[in-house]
């Protein structure tokens, strides 16, 4: 199996980055593909020792950056590591594309080179969310901050493929998010998808409150680009917010920073649990290509993460899945596969 | 001044609720009227020393439960707790009512018994939300699902008021929920709604995201009812599963066990800092009068908070300050205060 990796992206990329690709060569057996500026990526690459390993460098002469607008650098960067990369996938050099890199940027050029699955009305960006129960799968994330309800509907299937195959759930439980748990709850967008969702042959299991979704009541949870960034945004800001007042009560109190000393390896612990990058990133649903978006801030084991999550969907044919769902609801566009 | 208190109203009503209106008696030396089923109300009252204290028992014979649909009991219940307690106001028998009791059923009593301010298009819920930097406050937090851009001006003036007169926050920063901090990032909605905010005259500083939420970015955050609920219900979910597997992790673990006992006062305080409850419960704003929800969950210490709340925005003139600023604005319909 091949896999490009965009040896450009994330905050600390080339160097951590390409130790992860380097990493996940060995420990997954896939070939990895550094696309980027060579003169960078070479001197990372040298560093390492890649004796019996296949990771070749691939130069694309520009780099999207994290703050760039989405749209129009998609357009403006053709030679991006980004749209080569994908290009390799297009043309079946390679089975899929990873990248720590801005998830907006990676959405565009992958409408612009690989273009939507067939029947599908708008691809979304989804992720893992850690709850006390394990990892569920939120989409959309951001790609589309205005929804149809058949725009959910198809999220609904590609999220119940996605945790299906990738997650490894069975008959994943499906719940949308809205301001209440009873059914007619909700704002005008998900009153009007609950029918379509009931009647989709999902394991649908109603509407899912914020406090859920932490909770781990729904294994998928559909919801617009908005909301879902604002889910995602907001639980990271919990997060820390809870963390510096722990932290500022902890440093005022002599016996607590000793007690803290002592309590270290589960609060370790409990962030690993808590922790996003663990689970290796998001996926870029509904275009047509495997593409996996890591977190900006991955280190080396949360890229080797990514690439291991980019072999288990291509290994669960999530492409086809998704065609298969997307066909069986008869909810596909009547159009050609986009291109 | 003369507060009423909605004696039914909360999981922990009559008792906790009628210790805490004696407490709020004594403390701020306001008159607290308990409305509610005099044969529970007043086992209850008994219990404590009211010498010296004005805690008049007004009977209501019906009881709006916390599950109940809002619309529908408001009408079906004339002699709710609440419907009698804000018919008070109404009559200006009493200066604000508070209640621990169903938010929705409040503000479906709140339309029914003392309408709208003149002006206002649609009352919202609102309240305080902790952050490392001090309270903030949230406006809708679930009243309006769908909501257009003249609303959200509206809550953004009356939570500027609110913040300003409440919390004693001078100039208070707005910032309106957006999925992107840029400007041209959001919704229609969101989008909408920016030049308005930028033409009314706040201190309007831009989108928010969820993750500036916690960090204390705005005093004032503006967003639908929907996003709103989705805010507050995640963020509890979040502080619920960071506590859990916090506390799974250290009771794994004897050492951190005793860590964790040395360091308790330190979380303690922590969770202080981060409890809604200590700040004395969400407003209902736009309706003709000053009307406080608590949480469900509150205490006896949680309801006198939520008293000292009303006393607070009383004196503060809430609402004389919030018909101001929808005039200012011309912000206002062209009819007359809805009775």
């Amino acid at each position: 199996m091949r896999i490009v990796l965009d040896a450009m992206g994330g905050d600390y990329a080339p160097a951590a980055v390409v130790e992860g690709g380097v990493r996940a060569a060995r420990e997954y057996g896939v070939e990895v593909i550094l696309v980027g500026r060579r003169e960078a990526v070479e001197p990372e690459l040298a560093r390492h020792d890649t004796a019996g390993l296949q990771v070749p460098i691939v130069h694309a002469s520009e780099v999207i950056e994290m703050d760039e607008h989405p749209a129009l650098v998609a357009k403006s960067k053709r030679d991006s590591s980004m749209a080569v990369g994908m290009q390799m996938v297009k043309r079946g050099e390679a089975d899929a594309f990873v990248t720590m890199g801005n998830s907006g940027g990676a959405l565009a050029v992958a409408l612009l080179h690989l273009g939507r699955l067939r029947g599908i009305k708008r691809p979304a960006l989804s992720s893992v969310f850690p709850t006390v129960k394990g990892p569920a799968f939120l989409i959309d994330l951001g790609a589309n901050a205005d929804c149809k309800p058949e725009y959910l509907l198809q999220f609904a299937i590609m999220g119940s493929v996605y945790a299906e195959r990738v997650l490894g759930i069975l008959h994943p439980r499906v719940g949308i998010v809205s301001n209440g748990e009873e059914e007619g709850k909700g704002n005008f967008l998900v009153r009007d998808t609950t029918p379509l969702l009931k009647a989709c042959g999902l394991n649908f299991v109603g509407n899912v409150e914020g406090k859920d979704v932490p909770a781990g009541l729904a294994d998928v949870i559909v919801t617009d680009g908005f909301t879902g960034n604002v889910i995602v945004k907001t639980s990271e800001g919990v997060a820390a917010m809870i963390l510096e007042v722990l932290e500022r009560e902890i440093k005022a109190r002599p016996l607590a920073m000793a007690g803290a000393l002592l309590a270290k390896p589960a609060f370790r612990a409990a962030k690993r649990t808590l922790d996003y990058t663990e689970y290796g990133g998001a996926a870029l649903l509904g275009v047509n290509g495997i593409v996996i978006v890591g977190h900006g801030r991955s280190n080396a084991k949360a890229v080797a993460s990514a690439i291991r999550v980019a072999k288990v969907a291509v290994e669960g044919k999530v492409l086809d899945a998704i065609r298969a769902g997307i066909e069986a609801t008869g909810s596909a566009e009547d159009e050609e596969e986009r291109n």
